[in-house]
């Protein structure tokens, strides 16, 4: 099942869509979907948290209506999380191109919802954070069931029940300002920057499925990684978040981005960068970056 | 004017409501007050950014019932924030306490609305995050108004007009945890840890005022310091953070804590340990540790 959160009219109305199966929002400027309830998926999720398939079935009878979106109308998968987790350092080969040792625990640190973007949008840079912007291609985690803080992290089966599933993200970063301080916060929180999307994939395990994770900067391929390889998985992280905080519908972890950031090469996000992350089976995320500073050479 | 987050009944009904001049919620058990709306004051400055007296007088005539507060019945003064900024290292003896150098920049990380607690509460802490239990006591900033990201930062103006006012705040952690990672996040955010109250009080300025944020462990003064020593203060952080992300109304600033933590004496949190935070003229919040470390000696 793939939901996605999108404004579904002129008027700007958000509802909650199924995307048809088959869609595949890189392929086409379109997708079509049925409208499930005319609230974002983060709302939904939070009203059905042990039964989000039967909801989605009886919402589908009672509303349903057909609609075509042009990729611009998908919003973040989930608009206003209650928390946006990010892993810093989670992939070996990235973790040394950051020039860090492999930690014993995840590194985590937050996005606030304004720093969230949809799949297929414009990121403007201001010029005081333009100099090292940078992309973080990453899977995500949508989860769809509370989970209380407790002593040991919930168990392996409870921290699997309350992933909803997974989507693509794209953790947007200011490296002269995520290393001002000795805490990451100010580099990684830009409004409107980080894509999340384009829709929320249930029934799947990437990791498990041995899905790669990939991201083009204009085309040219510059992160190529399986899931699998991640330091910390998805359900270990969400058993170690469960340690220390309770974890809700519509949270989301952004599970950390392998090697091969612009950081790692020098080579900054400039004007008219098209930057696209794809997880296999998940479909992906574009942004465009309009920056003071133009492409040379 | 003070403005505090209440269960106003049985039920459990929330409402902003406005606290009678002169009251004290140290010197008392319970405080009285009128009610302005059945809404939390997070919900209510999102609906009047730029006119919130004149909009609580007009609530105050539509309704206005008069109520008697419990001090467990104060709900933190915002309770789902969407962003809850902190400031690490703010007063320069406590920068020195925690061995860090003075920083050119203000160091920022986040605490999410799970944390937050109201102003008399118990926080649970469980056995594996015991060890290192801490307190920080703080003055919060409360932000009434929409502030954009921009260039350069809001103005003075703006960052000024943007703040509703003050409230105290514990920004409680687990050093352990804390510094598990180079990131600080998982030891600021056990749940319901972080007491933030009493209220809002508006139209005061503590740190022009010359106020001193002082906090008792168990009655004993551990902490008493004036906000004026802030290296950032209230308007420089408002316009710091507006240089990379927006600010909204509900959002909230944890500015800092002076020197006096446990984490500088080795004396950390135990079992039945009363936590008292107050700052001049915004009241003060209280915390009973329930923790499995029992007291020693």
């Amino acid at each position: 099942m793939k939901l996605a959160t999108a404004r579904i009219d002129a008027a700007g109305s958000v509802a909650t869509v199924l995307i048809d199966d088959g869609a595949d929002i890189s392929g086409s400027a379109t997708v079509t979907g049925r409208v499930v309830e005319r609230c974002d998926l983060g709302t939904l999720l939070a009203k059905s948290p042990d039964d989000l398939e039967s909801r989605v079935s009886t919402c589908l009878r009672r509303d349903g209506a057909e609609v075509t979106l042009d990729r611009s109308d998908l919003l973040p998968v989930v608009p206003r999380p209650g928390k946006a987790l990010c892993v810093g350092l989670n992939y070996r080969e990235h973790i040394v191109e950051m020039g860090h040792p492999v930690p014993d625990h995840p590194t985590l640190f937050a996005k606030f919802p304004t720093a969230l973007t949809g799949p297929s949008a414009t990121v403007t840079v201001p010029e005081h954070l333009a100099a090292k912007a940078d992309y973080e291609g990453e899977l995500v985690v949508v989860i769809g069931r509370r989970l209380p803080g407790a002593a040991g992290g919930a168990s392996e089966e409870d921290a699997r029940a309350a992933i909803a599933g997974y989507a693509v993200g794209d953790d947007f970063s200011q490296r002269d300002w995520q290393y001002r301080t000795q805490q990451w916060l100010q580099g990684k929180n830009l409004d409107a920057s980080s894509a999340l999307g384009p829709w929320l994939t249930t029934g799947v395990d990437p990791v498990a499925g041995g899905a790669v994770l990939r991201t083009w900067v204009n085309g040219e391929l510059r992160q190529e990684h399986p899931t699998a390889d991640l330091v910390f998985p998805p359900v270990d992280l969400v058993r170690y978040i469960s340690e220390f905080t309770t974890l809700e519908p519509g949270d989301v972890i952004f599970t950390g981005t392998p090697e091969g950031v612009g950081a790692g090469s020098g080579r900054f996000l400039r004007d008219g960068d098209v930057v696209t992350v794809s997880v296999d089976g998940l479909g992906s995320v574009e942004t465009t970056v309009r920056s003071p500073l133009p492409l040379v050479g």
